[in-house]
Formats: structure tokens, C-alpha cells, sequence
């Protein structure tokens, strides 16, 4: 199989854009990410564009009508929270096909206000689908406490996630905030579902990234090596409906799944891994994902956080981005928006946040319903 | 690249099932092309989904709820009326790219009621899509008629489609209708936006079709060659905003760059084909792409259908199933069921609509906004 290598990604600065359309908020970051490794849409031999409010609307191709229509193949993605990763594996696996030996990915969202869209987030979400249940602040809350059940995990351990992400992301001039939240702030905000009071609970934004891949033939022939990723590991998993936890089954079994696949596909373990960017929708899911990744042994997540290893400067600094509770949760981009992150970091232009040495780096996120993607990234 | 078969295929008999679930809908197809080839879903290492309807509400993962949650990657995936043959599409790649030797493809819809959906159609379609524009007779009207400004169509030649599918259809137990309709009957009916009347337009039906995809070697190794199909060539475009069209420029450039495509891809020409199953999801749309897809030269499809040449004995049958004048459209699981039409005749085993010695096969989808995609499959 040939290899892959991400030789151009950005995202735009998250916010609140309500004045445009889902595929203008897409255009941007598809134009920033060409523009990252000096390519145009002429170049681009399909696009796979992901996302989840308008999923049944064409908004790859409603893309390319902002950007140039060059008749390339537009394949439209969705998977929850996991829709962007979802579009940049397909990307992946279209060059690792050798059907293509250059493609972009795309993913973007427009949220609405309210907590991870809600019931009255994102359009066009089934009655029937998971999304629009309004549960997920209760089901987040229910998975932190059966943590603390099993290994005692306290308010206070749940809590400095947030502090930690949001320093982070002060940090971090793409983020949606960049504001230090001190521990007393965090802990005494509005409660939504406890153990998450406000500010444990991800940042409903719209916002888009988008990452260029080549084969390495093309990224050579482009002289895009130097600044070139290399794709070492791309997983997608669903529920395999075993090793249930009480609540949450999917979204932790799932990652557990992702994670040995996407470890035994890189040939390498937790240990070799320089930085995390993982789905932290709510403070406590950041906890359980400790584990879930192997990032330390079961019921070690809250001496983790105690300890700061997962701070920047840490052992294994997790969301140096600031993560989806800072920089912001805009459902089909955060997939790439990771992928951003982790590649800036393996380049080495990460300027004030800079991940130190970082080799290796791993993106995970989680859709409920479910679909977890991970993909291990190195510098080349 | 790996070479990629269809080893197992079929449809649910199309028809209106508002007391099933979309999951449960596509279950059925799922499970009947696994019975095909003798496979369970515990052999498929992935599952691609075509839905449009609930495109964001997790229906791959919905279905595997129904027949087995084994955790395998689940890709849903939307592109209009070209859904089922891009979540085929993305399935085949998969295999082509080496990551899995056995996958699973399922396109699935659940209509409204009304004309192709129209705006009180399928759900979660967002009011910015196309789809839900309600114009779609109007449009499909324009182009047919331009037509006959360019080559003087007659009414009588479009209706002429539809009384040669819907006998078609007579021989197909998996159509919605098995009726035929005599040429008076066609151009007496209601008429919709001429030159379609009722007759001349597809039928809104729930359904779905799947089909399994292997590598060679997998087909090889689970004794599955004696019925394997080969995937020549797989297609995808969208619209390439060239040599454009008066109306339906979209349909038309884009039907012609995709199977421009496909023939270079399967290295053949329009001369070696031995059936098509092609979007006639007006009468019109079916005189249009005879010349799009090059079975006959410009301005000559009026001429094709007089002649007989399209029909089952003729030259090159044309929508022997029925198309989706009489078998049915739903939008999802069109392009799989296009699929499983040709690969039963190349198998032999169409019964008494088998065209006689049949080799090579199209397919052929086209969703407005736009996406076309074309296969062709070869007898192994």
C-alpha cells in the first residue's frame, strides 16, 4: 500500500458565524489549507468533505462552488462526532487505494447555541437519530460518576481538565476563547449535570478545518517533504457491543477498540506517543479517554491530572489546542481540527504552546451512536 | 491495486413500508446479500451506508444494531441520488486500498409520498439542499424539451421509455409495479410538466439493496469466484462547469465526464457493453443520457428507442429491472440496486428478463447538485 502524508492542513479561527452558509464556512479552511502547502482546488483529484448538519445537502459540492467546480469526485461523510475524522480517513484510504495521489478533506459545522446542539442545534438531525436527545450533559455526567464510584475520582480531578485545557488555549489564537478559568471559577459556575458544571461542558461554535494528502510519490515530486505528516495509523471503529461499562458502553468500549487497532496498525504503543488531542465534549469524558488510550493504567486518570503529566511540559500533554472545552466543539470539523493541531506540533510551528520534540501524536474522537476515529501522526 | 468482486448482492422487493424503520429497511437488504454468498456479518470488516433521508442519524450503525454490532468501521455516506453507488463506491476502495479484503455496501431510502420526494419528502433534507426544491419535474421538462428544440424528440418517443421499462418491469419480481402500459396509456395519463406524464416519472418506493465486496485473493480463498462480478471501473464526478448545457447542465456534463472516465478506467468502449441500468428518473432523463453515456451518437436517441434498440433483444437493453420508472426510486438504494441488476445478469440468472450472453454491464446514477457515478462490471 503506498503511504500517506499530510502535506497541508489549517483550520479557521472558531466562532460564531451566523451570517453565512455551512459551505462558505468550509471554503475557508479548504482555501487555508491549499494555501498551507502552495496547492489550488486544480490540484486536489476529490474531495471528501464531512458534516452533520446538512449531511443530505451536498455541501461538498456547494464547496466547490465557492472555491472552483473542477468536476472531481465529492464524497459527503457523516458519523456524529467523529464526521470529520471519518472524511479525512476516507481521503486516506482513496490515496492508499492509489485511486488518487492528491485529495482534500474537509470538515465544518454550524452549530446553534445550547449545549452540543441540543434539540435545537444543528439542522436537519433526525428525531430518530441520538443527536438531537438533549441527553448528553446527563450520560457524560453518569459515565464521570461511575469513575468515581470505581476509583474515587473527585469533583476537584474532573475540574482541572478544564482549567487545564482552557490555559491551553490561551495559548492557542485559533481557539474560541482564550481565557485562564482558575479552579475555584471552574467548580463554582453553573451547574449543567454533575459532576460538568459550565465550563466542563465542550464550546458550541461553527468552525471548519481542512487537510490536504498526498502519496508520498506526489508530496516528493511537490517538494512538500519537508513539512510533510505521515499518516502511521487511521482507525474507525463502532460499538462492538462488548467489555460494557455501565453507562456510556459505546463511547468507552469503542475508544478501547480504537485504540489497540490503531496501536497495533502504527507498531508502537502509548508510550511512544509526544501528544494527544482527544474528544473532551465534556470534562469527565477526558478522564475516562485517559484510559481508554492507554495513556495510564485503569483508575489512574485523576493522579494523571493530579500529577500534570497531561499538562503542556507534562509527560504526555493532552489538548494543548485547549481542546472542544476551550477552542471550541464544532461537530463535523473537530475530526480535522485535531489533525491540525497534532500536525502543527510534529512541524514544529506550534510557536507559544509547542509541544517540545513532539515525534509522534494521536487524534481521537468520539460520536455518539457510535463511531470512534484515531489517527497517529509523525514527523517525517 | 488489488482487484475488487461482488461476491454477494440483492434487493428488497421495493415498496411502501411506513411501518419500518430506515435500520430495519436496510437490515433486510444486508442480510439477503450475505445470504447470497453464504457470508454473516461477523466475515464483513467494514460497513459503507447510503442514506439520505436520515444522513445524519447514524443509519450504518443503526443497521448494525439490527443484525450484529461487531464493532467493524462504519462509513454513512450522502451524495443525492448517486448515495448507494458512492457508499458502493467507497466500499470497493476500501478493498482496492488493501485495508479490508471483505466489506459490506448497503444503500437505503424511506420516501415520502409525492413526486421524488418533493418537499414533503424524505426528512432532514434542509430547505438550502436541492432536494427538496420541489422542481425536479420542471427541470427534467426543460431538458427534455431542449432536446427536442436541438432534434426534434417527439412526446411519443419519450413516452416510448416508459412503456419499454414498464414492460421490463413485467419480468422483474423485485419491481414495485409489474404492469404494462401501452403507449396510449403513457401519454393519457396525468400529465405532470410536459412532456412527463405520471407515467413518465419514477416511482417514489422505500427500499434497498447491498452487496459484499471482496478482494481476489478473499473470493478466491472463500471459494466465491464461480458468481464473483469484477469491478472494471468505478466512477465519480461532480459537476465539472463545462460545455454546459442550456438546463440541466449539471445532469448532462456530468453524466458525460463520469462515463468518459469509466470507459478509459475499464479500457473499453460503449461498443462492448451488453446492458446499462441508467437514471431514468423521468422519461426524458433516460433519452438524454443514450447520448451522454455515448450508446448512440448526439441527437440520436429518439432514433434509439423507435428502433428497439434499447430494449431487452435489442442492441443494448437499456433498464431491463424496470428502472426506476416501474422498479421504484429510492434515492439511497438506487445506485446499489442498479448493481445487483447488472451483476444478476452477468451471472445468468435474471430469469426471464436475462439478456442473452451478457458480459460487460454499466450502471449509471446522477444526483442533482450534483454527483455522478458509473461502474462497470464484467462477468469473471
Amino acid at each position: 500500500m503506498n503511504d500517506a502524508y499530510i502535506v497541508g492542513v489549517d483550520m479557521i479561527k472558531f466562532g460564531r458565524f451566523p451570517e453565512k452558509t455551512v459551505p462558505e464556512i468550509g471554503a475557508e479552511s479548504a482555501l487555508l489549507a491549499l494555501d498551507d502547502c502552495g496547492l489550488t482546488i486544480q490540484d486536489m483529484q476529490a474531495l471528501y468533505c464531512g458534516n452533520l448538519g446538512q449531511a443530505s445537502a451536498m455541501v461538498g459540492q456547494r464547496l466547490l462552488q465557492q472555491i472552483g467546480q473542477t468536476g472531481i469526485p465529492v464524497v459527503n461523510v457523516s458519523n456524529a462526532c467523529a464526521t470529520g475524522a471519518t472524511a479525512f480517513r476516507e481521503a486516506w484510504a482513496s490515496v492508499k487505494a492509489g485511486l488518487y495521489d492528491c485529495v482534500l478533506a474537509v470538515g465544518v459545522e454550524q452549530m446553534g447555541k445550547g449545549l452540543l446542539g441540543g434539540s435545537g442545534g444543528a439542522t436537519g438531525i433526525s428525531k430518530e437519530g441520538l443527536l438531537g436527545s438533549g441527553t448528553m450533559p446527563a450520560v457524560f455526567a453518569e459515565a464521570g460518576m461511575e469513575h468515581t464510584n470505581l476509583y474515587g475520582t473527585t469533583f476537584e480531578q474532573f475540574a482541572k481538565v478544564s482549567v487545564k485545557n482552557h490555559h491551553h488555549s490561551t495559548m492557542n489564537p485559533k481557539a474560541m476563547y482564550q481565557i485562564e478559568t482558575p479552579l475555584d471559577t471552574v467548580m463554582n459556575s453553573e451547574m449543567i449535570s454533575y459532576p460538568n458544571t459550565k465550563l466542563m461542558c465542550s464550546v458550541n461554535v461553527d468552525g471548519s478545518a481542512a487537510a490536504v494528502i498526498c502519496s508520498e510519490e506526489k508530496a516528493k515530486e511537490l517538494g512538500l517533504m519537508k513539512r510533510a505528516v505521515k499518516v502511521r495509523a487511521s482507525v474507525l471503529t463502532s460499538d462492538p457491543w462488548q467489555e460494557r461499562d455501565l453507562v456510556m458502553p459505546d463511547v468507552n468500549s469503542c475508544t478501547r477498540k480504537a485504540s489497540a487497532e490503531a496501536y497495533e496498525m502504527a507498531g508502537l504503543g502509548p508510550d511512544e506517543i509526544d501528544l494527544v488531542e482527544l474528544h473532551d465534549c465534556f470534562a469527565t469524558a477526558e478522564i475516562l479517554h485517559y484510559e481508554n488510550l492507554g495513556l495510564c493504567e485503569k483508575g489512574e486518570a485523576g493522579k494523571l491530572i493530579d500529577d500534570g503529566e497531561v499538562e503542556l511540559g507534562g509527560r504526555i500533554p493532552v489538548n494543548v489546542s485547549g481542546g472542544l472545552l476551550s477552542k471550541g466543539h464544532p461537530l463535523g470539523a473537530t475530526g480535522i481540527a485535531n489533525i491540525y493541531e497534532v500536525t502543527t506540533h510534529l512541524r514544529g510551528e506550534a510557536g507559544q504552546r509547542q509541544v517540545e520534540g513532539a515525534r509522534i501524536g494521536m487524534t481521537h474522537v468520539i460520536g455518539l451512536g457510535s463511531a470512534c476515529g484515531i489517527h497517529i501522526l509523525e514527523k517525517t
